[in-house]
């Protein structure tokens, strides 16, 4: 692997960055592959998770650096032990598993939750329909505090493309309008949990494409926040 | 009322921002009495949002003044077209309706998401123990959009505050190590679904206080997020 050029993120790159120790450990666990190498931050040389880092490292064979100036440059949080710098992928869905489709999900926060709310309720394999947001992007790779690296993930350029490669899932689309209340449905597997986007939700035509579904709630707010549609309609159809 | 000077939010103040159409429309709708005046930006005074807001503005006898450089200065987010200054203020809880209580919540995204699910599924009352997040911060206010002022809240001291003043109520306590798998749990009413930070749970004294509770969950991540563990424990106790 060429060694990368350490500068603030771009998803033009080819590589990205997984900061802090948690998420760290965790790409080295899932993806140690992908990693280019680790930078530590000489002060916590000592610190458990750095410990667990550096065992994780001769392992598996990363390099590792001490870097505090890299680390300080690219580090949003104060006192980042370790940064580690990966190479970006993408995989093949499992056509057997169970399905999270994000159509055109934006805000970087809501899908780090929900891939680690993923993990959380078993499910591993995440479809995102473009346009979306870049999944690299160091703030989900945060946000879902080391879930990412558990999961595989596929971008489709539409929906209709999705379902071309995977026929035979059963559709449950979340819809503020959805037909039939998430309580009384009764999710076939394998399925494909489908969420819209955070302003707008899934457009009226995906409807037809499967189960629609909704969470009900007052009409004293417009909308559930995406996550925690995401959060309710994967317990439920995680525990049937 | 006082004419508060404009400048960014301090938690000095004794006033705070409602910043956006929407957050500005629920702050006249239900706190009207508290608001100092509402800002508007020249350029969206024939806006849907904006003329909702005049009107409001008329009928509530609340003074709107066109200042874009103000907004300007406020605004976190470009093309905001209204900011509503008001008093801060805090409610008695109601002592016969159900609460939701979180012990010392410091992510503000999570609070304002906790606070906007919390009136969809028809809580109204919410009591937060200290220390905790200024709930008036603006960013509070703008990820709850509008919520806010659609519920009552109370700082507590302490636990056992919240608790002397409101021992009616039955206490189901969100633990990671809970006694209680959630769906098998009979929500009596009046209660309190109290949940703990985002980074340490609720102390382990609190389990005798209650009912303990979890959500199951796979072992791949440490624990849920805050505000979906919110939401799945308040869509469960709200449909029972």
């Amino acid at each position: 692997m060429i060694d990368p050029r350490i500068r603030k993120y771009n998803k033009k790159f080819w590589y990205s960055y997984a900061m802090g120790t948690y998420p760290t450990i965790d790409l080295l666990k899932y993806r140690s592959e992908k990693v280019s190498k680790v930078l530590l931050n000489s002060r916590a040389l000592d610190s458990e998770g750095v410990r667990e880092i550096k065992e994780l490292c001769r392992q598996k064979n990363v390099r590792t650096e001490i870097a505090d100036n890299h680390i300080e440059h690219l580090a949003v949080k104060e006192n980042t032990y370790a940064i580690g710098i990966f190479e970006k992928y993408e995989d093949d869905l499992d056509i057997n598993s169970d399905h999270i489709v994000l159509d055109q999900p934006r805000n970087m926060g809501n899908i780090g939750t929900i891939i680690r709310t993923m993990v959380g309720f078993g499910f591993k394999d995440l479809a995102i329909i473009k346009p979306a947001a870049d999944i690299f992007d160091p703030t989900i790779v945060r946000s879902a505090m080391g879930a990412l690296f558990q999961i595989r993930f596929k971008y489709f350029e539409t929906y209709e493309e999705y379902l071309e490669e995977n026929g035979k899932h059963n559709q449950y689309l979340m819809m503020l309008d959805g037909a039939t209340k998430i309580e009384e449905v009764k999710f076939e597997k394998p399925m494909s949990l489908v969420l819209g986007n955070e302003s707008s939700g899934l457009p009226v035509e995906y409807k037809e494409k499967g189960t629609s579904i909704y969470i009900p709630h007052s009409n004293d707010i417009d909308s559930l926040n995406l996550s925690i549609a995401a959060g309710i309609s994967m317990y439920l159809s995680s525990r049937k």
